[in-house]
């Protein structure tokens, strides 16, 4: 792995070049673990676009051992006092002067301390998102540790369908869900997961109550594990009893606004169009007043990361991005239907993830 | 808990007039949660000081109807576009020039959003921590959920110590611990559950692996519950084996550190001083060096929140205050010592809440 890291180290580098920039504070866990491997929870990581200077991060005593096990090629600096003051006394006392950091990932508090600890001597530029642009093209490995989350995805959702009898909480099904994700090696769930029965599952992001399972309900069951770092996300709906036409009706118009969505996703197809694919469907059948939020989200060390699957976004799909695809509808009072898996975008072609069946089942 | 939430507003309220801001921006989930009872994932809320005003919402499609559903007295705001350029617009068009935001809870990109959207119509200042400072002195029911979290995650150690016998992965003990909070009731781990055996035991911060305890190990847990929002977070040292006279001297050490900081922490001490009186027991056994991280933070709504109770913090504890206190020691390549209680500040006493044996214990 540390070639992986260096590599992609030597990646950013070349941005910087492109950017005019000397150094990149990189202030955002997900983005050092992906450059160097660490996994702490407190650091800063300075990227010189000087390839001999490599890489230094700052940490504190929690945490330097644990940098120096995890890294290599790195510098690890130990901070005395505050991480940022000490990040910036680091970059006032080093060489180039356009320093860059990602807005979307400092705060105004710590963006304050940076310029008040490096003075004239930094001249600071907001340059969001480079490090988000590099991770969006995964790599095979990291493509295929996604596609074994899914996998653990999948298992789990299938393994729990069987709770969903009358009378089981969801709070219930929610800690079964969660260990047996760890049961399969999974470090934990990749959100917290959603157990939503009833008029509850009109919530789409509802989180798990003590509420019972009663016959002829909903359920919507939105689950992600994270397993050697890597997140999967998917979710299914289920009808406990048996359903009306008007609820048939509506899980097959989901499900055909998901395959619409999922038939949009490839190479060079703008992320609003597939999130107008779905759309499209919905209004067809009355439905799009109920969609009440974007069709997708990228994947990978996060589970909410580029690109954004949303209305009017224009940036391409390009080989390697990984996306979630999940219209929904919600109807107050009375519950809601939403159907999600996770697809690859390859070269030629699109590859679900997460292959749980689809088919409208009654419990 | 309407009640209990208006009254929060109105007390924030106070300190607008006591601060000259005319509205505060509240940009951190548990901040609003805790002036409103929203549990939604996205949103910003704006609070005027004008009572009649009272307080606006401002969210996505998503979470309109579960925002009515959880609040009250609050009006909702359903975005549309982006979140924060939608707030901009919303208080470009209101009423009160000297706007507030909490700079260690908006990103740059944010603030620039907000800006580009309020012109000139609005006048911004940083006002860090109003709400924070609110939450710092809980409440007599906060305190009671806080007690009730503590004792989950008492139940939940003692379950699992048991477990620990040579053979067991730390992933396994952590899917347990975790299944074990989740059948008590608890919304979820606090944090990421730390289970470190032997030498993983010397990293602060470790991550559960598939390692497997050895005979003569070393073992930390350090595992916290959210019960009904709120946080409890405790850690235990155990020795699997029989331990040498150097490591029950380090325990010894440990625990007499702890016993003088939680003896320091009372209504007027400083939180510097309670820090100090761990530091101080632990350089008279020449431990210091080895203890690398600061000895508490406040607990509530979030695990880690003020007041922090590192070196030099001249805050003074207040009733209310909930803090842990957790000195350690770690010897790289060895293992580490760490124990952990939640402490709670009434006007002529302390109360720990904590209560599992902290006597040296063999399995």
């Amino acid at each position: 792995m540390d070639k992986v890291f260096a590599n992609r180290r030597r990646a950013l580098q070349a941005k910087l070049v492109e950017e005019k920039l000397d150094r990149l504070v990189i202030t955002h866990p997900p983005d050092w673990y992906y450059l160097t491997g660490f996994t702490g929870d407190s650091g800063t990581l300075v990227i010189s676009r000087h390839s001999g200077k490599g890489a230094t991060l700052v940490t504190d005593g929690r945490f330097v051992s644990q940098a120096a096990d995890e890294t290599s090629g790195v510098k690890i600096v130990q901070q005395s006092g505050a991480l940022y003051p000490a990040t910036g006394q680091l970059l006032q006392a080093g060489r180039g002067r356009r320093v860059g950091f990602d807005p979307t990932h400092l705060t105004v508090a710590q963006h304050s301390e940076l310029l008040r600890a490096t003075g004239k001597r930094v001249a600071w530029r907001g340059a969001p998102g480079l490090v988000a642009g590099l991770r969006m093209r995964k790599e095979p490995a990291e493509l295929a540790a996604i596609r074994r989350a899914a996998l653990v995805a999948d298992e789990v959702m299938n393994a729990v369908a069987g709770m969903l009898k009358p009378g089981v909480r969801e709070i219930q099904v929610a800690a079964e869900i969660e260990y047996q994700m760890k049961q399969r090696g999974a470090s934990g769930a990749a959100f917290e997961t959603i157990v939503a029965f009833g008029p509850r599952a009109a919530l789409p992001h509802a989180r798990a109550t003590s509420k019972r399972l009663k016959k002829n309900e909903l359920v919507v069951l939105d689950l992600g594990v994270i397993l050697a770092h890597y997140c999967s996300d998917i979710t299914r709906t289920y009808f406990v009893g048996r359903a009306s036409s008007r609820v048939r009706g509506w899980y097959r118009a989901v499900l055909e606004a998901q395959a619409a969505a999922i038939a949009a996703v490839r190479n060079g197809a703008s992320c609003g169009d597939v999130d107008a694919a779905a759309r499209t469907v919905l209004a067809g059948h009355k439905l799009d007043r109920y969609y009440v939020h974007s069709t997708g989200h990228g994947l990978g060390l996060e589970v909410h990361e580029e690109p954004r699957v949303a209305k009017g976004q224009t940036r391409l799909l390009e080989p390697g991005n990984v996306i979630t695809i999940e219209p929904g509808v919600y109807f107050p009072e009375i519950g809601g239907i939403r159907i999600e898996d996770d697809v690859a975008v390859h070269a030629n072609r699109s590859e679900v993830l997460t292959r749980v069946s689809r088919d409208f089942t009654e419990l």
